[in-house]
């Protein structure tokens, strides 16, 4: 079953307001089955809604309709819905006395506006509404089940669940969706796309299916899996098998398939191998030690960090050599070794990074543009260290700059600990 | 003129992501008195999404559509307009070279998937993607202006400013909307809201009407001025008298009337008095010095930090007193004041801050919960501590501290400037 989702209100066509009600109804639609394949923000104006309603029940089986149910000028969602279904708005006896109890509860005599809240459209059941005055109504047109909510969430929500199990739950046959985000980092995209392209495309045709989003963010790729079965436990036994399948491809490049960020996953190998972790940044300027430690339960392995952005800093806080940044340049592997070197030193941690490169705006030269970037990462006796050019304003080259240190970090973790 | 706007992907159709593209778009096509009357998200589905085209262009006179540009199966937008407009796919070589040529800057070969990113329908113009392989594209189809973008916003924003600049804003002429921002930090949206709202209600009936959103965002408030004028001088004298009257009441808490961010504010305090700064971090992790390197240019003032997670690093690494944390606990202003005093010792700065606190969600107590901090800030002889009670995750805390720390700096360079 396909769902459209409409929330109304002109305030929400405006830049700084999203619509949320919408992620609510698409999680609870969702959890029974209903795939939703349009959300539409519309404001408030009858024409213009009533086009968009009038094109939505062509194909939806279900439309979610929220917001427009108050009482004011403004508010013309029963009008717009009314109009499209060529249902004749009605006063509803039940609704008006509801509305006139709820103000008397409060010592209000109802304003004569709030009678356009008890208007419905003939044939329509009426939602209750225990927190608010503005009910919800159920309409069904052709194969199209209409639901229009209230805008506020805590009127909206309840109402909602109510009409999830009462009335849409027991027409979809108890088929849900499940979802699955691996995490990939180190390739690009369309590299990723071409590995697993032929993977996924198997899926659809399976009992339980499952269809596949590629997502390329900075710095790393997330595959979105979403099975389609009767119970969590199918689902699971689809998705690990995906999952299985996408690990023989693309091996130690997934770092994630239970929604943990890559500064979680390093700090979980951190914890098991009982590793602590000392830093040493220069151009990320204490990112990495932020990201490390945005990790509840950090202190377990994070010492602590440098943020050596001057030479003269490098050299009294780390001990780098003077010679060595000088026959180099700051931005260079050796340099970044002894950054690592010098944070694992001074706070005798096994394990330490380095990183030091051109952020930009300014900085970069021909032989080292905005974006290079050298990161060592030293484990024990082990040490690894590469140097990369990375694209993007400043605050995403030290995005990926992290991300890189963090992945040649947990990749030397993971073959550590391997027999 | 009328504006719609489509994301496509499906992965915004879940029930955890949201289409934050049209907000910006919506800020730009205002600005140019261009009014957005619908909002659409749509799945990776060729059909669905050619069907909401071909609705959207029978009234909107812009359609903008974000996303669906890269070079995977999944990337359909130029499929569907294509077909919507009855226009052939057509290879662009100017567009083929350019994805090639960025990708041998890296090194690398394209991969043959990429090719899918030159086809575009005939007769579009290109719009240069200088951030990406993606190009944009520019469409006329009867009175509606198509614009497709990509769906990464560092790729899409200066495209579409381009597009604004250079197509749209010559076509709109007459009235349009100019917008200031105001910061302001250490005040309660209820407290602001008070204190302005009389100020700015008498702004909607002047000659040039201002119109206020107040927006209270972690750690900070932001009031939105909107001026409806004839020019951007007409909305500038507006403007500026509206910042005036705010000034008036809320005085230093406004940290910001032009846009810049607070560490920008405090970095330009700080290279002006020509004074450089180290900080001490233990609950934020990285994130103060992080925040203030996010600024171009901050290694003019910028020394560097010191997170110092563990009792042993504030010792060792900064020289506070074990018999000072012993007395005052390590979450205390003489331990944050010792940390400042430590990161100006060890780098010669005369600006330090120290923050230590209990981020969670571990490590609270009765006496110190979970969101106690601790921050203390030195410039030259003078300095300042607070102990403050943060509510939120562990990220919010983390933040609310830098901004709590970078508030008080701001303050007292404010104060040290002043005659």
């Amino acid at each position: 079953m396909r769902a459209c989702i409409i929330a109304v209100g002109s305030e929400l066509l405006t830049p700084h307001k999203v619509d949320t009600n919408s992620l609510f109804l698409t999680e609870r639609l969702n959890d029974i089955g209903i795939d939703v394949r349009a959300k539409l923000v519309v404001g408030d104006d009858v024409d213009e809604l009533a086009r968009h309603v009038s094109a939505a029940i062509a194909w939806a089986d279900v439309l979610a309709i929220t917001g427009g149910l108050g009482p004011t000028e403004d508010d013309v969602t029963r009008e717009a819905v009314a109009r499209v279904l060529n249902a004749p708005l009605v006063l509803d006896p039940g609704i008006l006395e509801g509305i006139r109890r709820r103000f008397a509860r409060r010592g209000m005599e109802m304003p004569e506006i709030n009678r356009r809240q008890a208007m419905v459209p003939r044939g329509a059941a009426v939602l209750p509404n225990p927190n608010g005055t503005a009910p919800g109504l159920w309409m069904q047109y052709g194969k199209c089940s209409i639901v229009l909510l209230p805008g506020p969430p805590r009127e909206m929500q309840p109402m909602f669940e109510a009409v999830v199990a009462e009335r849409l739950a027991p027409r979809t046959g108890g088929v849900a969706l499940f979802r699955r985000v691996v995490r990939i980092t180190g390739r690009p995209e369309s590299d990723v796309d071409a590995c697993v392209q032929p993977v996924y495309s198997r899926w659809l045709s399976r009992a339980v299916p499952i269809s596949t989003t590629i997502l390329g963010v900075l710095g790393q790729i997330e595959l979105h899996l979403t099975a389609r079965a009767p119970s969590r436990a199918a689902a699971d036994a689809a998705l690990d098998a995906a999952v299985a399948e996408l690990q023989a491809v693309l091996g130690d490049s997934i770092y994630s398939v239970d929604g943990r960020q890559l500064e979680a996953v390093v700090g979980d190998l951190l914890r098991a191998q009982h590793l602590r972790i000392a830093v040493a940044e220069s151009c990320t300027g204490g990112l990495l030690a932020s990201r490390l430690t945005d990790v509840p339960g950090s202190s377990d392995y994070v010492d602590g960090g440098f943020v050596c952005y001057s030479n003269a800093s490098k050299i009294d806080w780390l001990g780098v050599p003077e010679a060595l940044i000088a026959e180099h340049g700051a931005v260079s592997e050796p340099v970044a070794r002894a950054m690592a070197e010098g944070a694992r030193a001074r706070s005798g941690a096994p394990v330490g990074i380095g990183i030091t490169g051109i952020a930009g705006p300014g900085g970069g030269t021909v032989e080292k543009p905005v974006g290079t970037v050298a990161m060592a990462v030293m484990v024990g006796g082990e040490s690894r260290a590469r140097t990369s050019r990375f694209i993007g304003g400043r605050e995403q080259i030290k995005f990926q700059a992290t991300q890189g240190a963090l992945d040649m970090l947990r990749l030397m973790l993971i073959r550590r600990a391997a027999p």
